[in-house]
């Protein structure tokens, strides 16, 4: 595994190739909100490290994902989400994964937009 | 926040007092089957410490909620779970939470389940 993947579209997204909405960003995470988003708030909160699944994830990465689910609730708390979210990570084809760098889904805001 | 309460179904089941099909347990967590599973295999990855919902979590947490996201893609492995799976942790009303401890669902196998 390495730490960035240059044909990686996150990647670039962390690297300022390609823009995105920052929500957070720090030393390990970046966290900018979807650009097709499924909820009223929705940010995908992202390892600056290149990580391509859930799937690849070990005991050397729990600080990290560590990191990730803390910053879940307090971007909701930043961004206005007050009556609950939902956070999903899919991973691999059966899991619905769509872009092959670790993201967290977070989203929040009125019922209506929940899918299951 | 107690570190368990009584009226809590998932406290009752890391107490024992309401039986599970345990997946893994260690000193800080609980794994076990969903009895009303949405997928192939569906598990519940919980904290012994009871943690309402994500809204309260904070970085004194980040170190369990690292443990529980590392447990997830080891859990599926073991359960035989190969083309990927999903994982998500709803929060409060508008997240659809309903058990209020915290808890992990890890979904797995193949993909007619999916709901979005």
């Amino acid at each position: 595994m390495s730490a960035t993947d240059p044909n990686c579209l996150f990647c670039k997204i962390v690297a300022g190739q390609i823009p995105s909405r920052k929500a957070f960003e720090d030393e390990h995470l970046l966290a900018f909100h979807d650009i097709h988003p499924w909820a009223p708030v929705h940010v995908l909160i992202i390892p600056k490290l290149h990580i391509a699944t859930m799937a690849e994830v070990g005991e050397q990465h729990a600080e990290l994902l560590g990191r990730m689910a803390v910053l879940a609730p307090r971007l909701m708390r930043e961004l206005g989400v007050t009556n609950g979210f939902r956070t999903v990570i899919n991973t691999g084809p059966d899991g619905g994964q769509e872009i092959y760098h670790l993201h967290m889904h977070v989203m929040g805001g009125p019922r209506p937009w929940l899918k299951g």
